[in-house]
């Protein structure tokens, strides 16, 4: 990789522009006697204070490793039979959840005393050594960049959060784990690992935030040569916040909670919050076309990025200009979002930022039934006056929504109240075994915000929506966070299940909502399960073409030989049943190595061929060899 | 290029997707039993009606052979000396302008007497005979589509409307055109053609409405194959409107009024408005990455398309999902938006459209200078407040609007006293050679607009900014299909000029302003020319984190000996000053061939790899070889 000789054609174009602008200020003839000298941008190095970081390089010591989040975190069911949420770190933390237990049980017909506890810690001698490229290691010590061969690192660093792999895990089922953990503390570091890697002939696969469902980071457990993990965890720097044009530079290590607490403390956000933000980085939210929770105001991903720069075999690609909007031949950050760790590793971005907004509000509606709330979901994006966010959850995830009330706390007080209301059968008529409830959250200007509020109200009425209060819309937004630590427990009990999601144009939302869940369901019972399954589903996003649907399917395994062989089908005949009703294979999740089978199908043969063309010349000897998309 | 085999792996697709459908409506049992067909449809045939089109085939009926747009339309100094615009289609038509004369004058110290007209018909001895593969004619000939190689109708494709171009045509001088015309019906047209190509080696030019301006339709001088010129206007049938998802799924040749014509008619529009709409098509918009002029509501064309079909030599590539956002790996779509018709002709878009707004206003504010009016753009874009259009003109250019202005008609009558009090220095102490006007439009629901509106103006006053009236709004969003027609006009006389645009980051906009103007009238002093150029600037349009800059340059060439030359240094000096000043190569113009020599500094040698790499797989034979971008 001739990074001198590219490093040295940017020096010549710098130079230039200087010497241009330069123009402007002097005469030519005293230009024409001056060296106008462009030196390398030094600002990248260890003695820029590291930031405040909530991933350390030792993962471990905060995180599961077979689960989900902090180990400090999760559910159980105390000795009483009560669930509850154990640490401090959540709102939900410390309190008893006095209906959960029964909804689990009668939903699942899950029992107690049926126990499938994971192993409880990572059998060193069952995860195959490291193999280590000695000559890779020499010049990689001599880099002084920090790198382990250590089992944990390895192990966590050799999965994501799909079912699969976390039922693996649990059973202490170890397959293919990189061979060495490496990282990174800045762009150059990347530069010289990168180029490292391909002297050495080094599988390379970066390593975000560890959170995808995808299966995008699992090892190939074909791949002979040595594997290392680019943690990009300890390069997360925000490098500057430009006022004037509200944007930031930010090193693509950092993860979603620390950006945005730290551009808060300047009065700034992105305002991208996607519900893996509290571990997940940019550079993985660059490498998988992320969508945050408030995307109608901020924007998704690719409306957030004004500029990126990445890491590859071939060299570091990165355009010239921070210009917002450009027609300069197709737009190679596109050639970027959505590669999945397959060309190289995103090591810098420029995000744009908003002002911290002043004014929020919650709101939740409650409808008669499902297609209620679909109808003005869709009218509320034609109108074009969504909120930031605005989510239809359907009536299994209401009856769900209500085993996760916690007992009696200040907080929560009036929201009992409320939901005592909707369990009335008597309210306006409702049945509650129909009636589904969207979650509302505005930002902005408080007056503006109460305009649009208005607004919004309007149109749920017509589609036969009440309001139902601000606190059961901030109770909707506060379990984001936590309904993640609820397999885990599911999983002490027989239960698995998994999230997945598709866009699909509005006009086959319901045909699609219904059909795939009554094909989870029917497939579910072809397959032997013993108990129905929880098949139920939420619109996430709402645009003007169609929306964002995201599913949950949950089962008790206790009497199939091979659970996850039956998941595994189940879930595959789910996406065909997506794709046969119009829904696209994925709205943000990704392809990784779980969805590969359908990328023809996808952006056709000619797509696909564009695809590998772009990888075969980036990346000749598949350094990046996830085996991700294609 | 294996299409059929592509057709039926699509049916195969199909028909699988037709029974996971069906085995909602069925007992499985009964499906196993019955065939389901998936019939390939035959929406595309010549008996759907054609679109009324503005635009026939033989284009010299009624469009200039040298110059821009329609014949009867044209500026011209009557035998009174004064300027009058020729023609009906326009609301300046018919009218007499009695500035233009001295401001024309004065500005360019040009002289009616000193004429440089130009050659008044295309002489077909000094254009090239045809260079026709007979074999490939003969094949074309049997798939009955129309074809032509007379003389009129090759000029007439073989160029944009860069100044180079127009000038060499004035003088008579006819470079490399195309050997052949071709007008496809419909997308299997198009396909058969491609298929052709690909088999008799013949160089295929895609040609939408021809208004390149970035010599992008310049025919390669050293492509030694028969140029078969594309044209794509007669494929131009709205396919089908869809109501519920409010798309529009459109034949790629249609013209931009055609569309919005049509759409209308339904209560619809696209809202897509490049000033080039009248003659500029939805391909074409899709190849350059057109940008229109209210994309603050509509988007510009890569927020607007949701669905792309182009024929390419390894086939046809579209997605198989119209869901409105997807992460299925980097975004195939982008790999063709921008293309510029380097990998294959775009055949059929699905658009997003809109309700035709219920009320529209225009507006306009006086600024005391520039720095205040770019402040206020700056202000009303942090805010996210701005209108549907919002332009603000240098000084120079609110001079120059003067001149324009028609004699009284009742239309104007307001308008031209509201400019006398504009003239007035005493006007609130603006100084009538620094004040600058900023033009508004905005649309929407009535109440909504007139909140807006306020909220606007508001911000303005902040700045020193006065609001001037709807009809100076109006009268500079009208004037802004004839402006193209003036170049016409001035190169009667000795006067060349050229547009050209960029965008820019926020903080950079007043000194690239700045920067560039003075640059281009030192490079005309250094280059002898006789008189100071025109040379001015305009914010066409504001961003999160940036604006788009428009220049225009003129400058009287008496005198010179190789004014063309003059010119395009003038022109490079310009763009290095732009990229100097932290100004992209192009906001929507494109690259073409004009603008080459910058792509690898603008996206990095791994970029112009990656887009290599793309035409390499998919045109390993250059049979699209217009030689834009690379």
């Amino acid at each position: 990789m001739a990074s001198n000789g590219k490093s040295s054609e940017r020096q010549r174009i710098a130079q230039q522009r200087l010497r241009i602008i330069a123009g402007h200020l002097r005469k030519q003839e005293e230009l024409d006697h001056r060296d106008i000298a462009a030196q390398e941008c030094k600002a990248e190095s260890n003695s820029n204070a590291a930031t405040p970081n909530s991933m350390p390089r030792k993962r471990q010591e905060i995180m599961k490793w077979n689960g989900w989040g902090y180990s400090d975190s999760r559910f159980l069911f105390n000795k009483k039979g009560q669930a509850e949420f154990t640490g401090k770190r959540y709102r939900l933390s410390g309190l008893i959840l006095p209906s959960l237990k029964d909804w689990f049980e009668g939903t699942f017909g899950a029992n107690l005393q049926h126990k499938s506890p994971a192993t409880p810690a990572i059998n060193a001698s069952a995860v195959h050594p490291p193999n280590l490229s000695e000559s890779f290691v020499e010049e990689l010590k001599a880099t002084g960049i920090p790198f382990s061969h250590d089992t944990e690192d390895r192990v966590f660093r050799a999965h994501g959060h799909c079912l699969h792999e976390i039922f693996a895990l649990r059973e202490g089922r170890f397959g293919r784990c990189p061979d060495m953990v490496v990282w990174p503390n800045c762009h150059n570091d990347v530069v010289k690992i990168v180029e490292l890697a391909c002297k050495h002939n080094v599988c390379l696969m970066p390593y975000g935030g560890g959170t995808s469902v995808s299966s995008a980071l699992e090892c190939p457990p074909e791949e002979k040569r040595s594997i290392v993990s680019l943690d990009t965890s300890q390069m997360n720097r925000i490098l500057w916040i430009d006022e004037k044009n509200l944007t930031a530079h930010v090193e693509a290590g950092i993860i979603g909670q620390d950006l945005e607490r730290l551009l808060n403390e300047s009065g700034y956000c992105t305002g991208h919050e996607p519900d893996s933000m509290e571990f997940s980085s940019l550079g993985g939210w660059v490498a998988t076309r992320a969508s945050g929770m408030k995307k109608n105001i901020y924007g998704n991903i690719e409306d957030l990025v004004v500029h990126i720069k990445m890491v590859t075999p071939r060299g570091v690609i990165e355009k010239s200009c921070q210009g917002p909007r450009m027609s300069t031949g197709p737009d190679v950050h596109h050639f970027i979002l959505g590669s999945e760790g397959t060309l190289g590793v995103v090591t810098e971005v420029t995000m744009k930022i908003r002002p911290v907004p002043e004014y929020q509000k919650y709101g939740s509606v409650v409808f008669p039934n499902f297609q209620a709330g679909v109808a003005c979901l869709r009218e509320v994006a034609k109108q074009r006056c969504a909120p930031a966010s605005i989510r239809l959850m359907d009536n299994e995830q209401f009856q769900f929504g209500h085993a996760l009330k916690p007992q009696e706390s200040s907080i929560f007080t009036s929201f009992v109240e409320g939901l005592k209301k909707f369990y009335i059968t008597k309210f306006k008529g409702f049945d509650p075994h129909q009636l589904c409830v969207a979650t509302l959250l505005f930002e902005g200007d408080r007056e503006k915000v109460l305009q649009h509020e208005k607004q919004v109200y309007d149109i749920a009425a017509k589609f036969g929506g009440l309001a139902a209060g601000e606190d059961n819309g901030q109770r909707g937004y506060m379990l984001t966070f936590v309904i993640a630590y609820l397999r885990d427990l599911g999983m002490e009990y027989y239960v698995i299940g998994e999230s997945f999601e598709t866009s699909v144009p509005w006009d086959r939302v319901l045909d699609l909502c219904r059909n795939v869940k009554e094909r989870i369901i029917r497939e579910c019972k072809d397959k032997g399960v013993q108990f129905a399954p929880l098949s139920t589903c939420r619109v996430t996003q709402t645009y003007d073409a169609g929306a964002c649907v995201y599913f949950y399917f949950a089962f008790n395994y206790r009497g199939l030989s091979d659970p996850l062989s039956v998941y595994l089908q189940v879930e595959h005949a789910a996406r065909e049943e997506i794709l046969a009703n119009g829904g696209s294979l994925s709205h943000h999740h990704g392809v990784g190595k779980l969805r590969k089978e359908w990328m023809r199908e996808t952006i056709s043969d000619v797509g696909v061929g564009m695809l590998k063309s772009v990888k075969e010349y980036v990346d000749p000897d598949n350094i990046f060899g996830n085996r991700n998309l294609l």
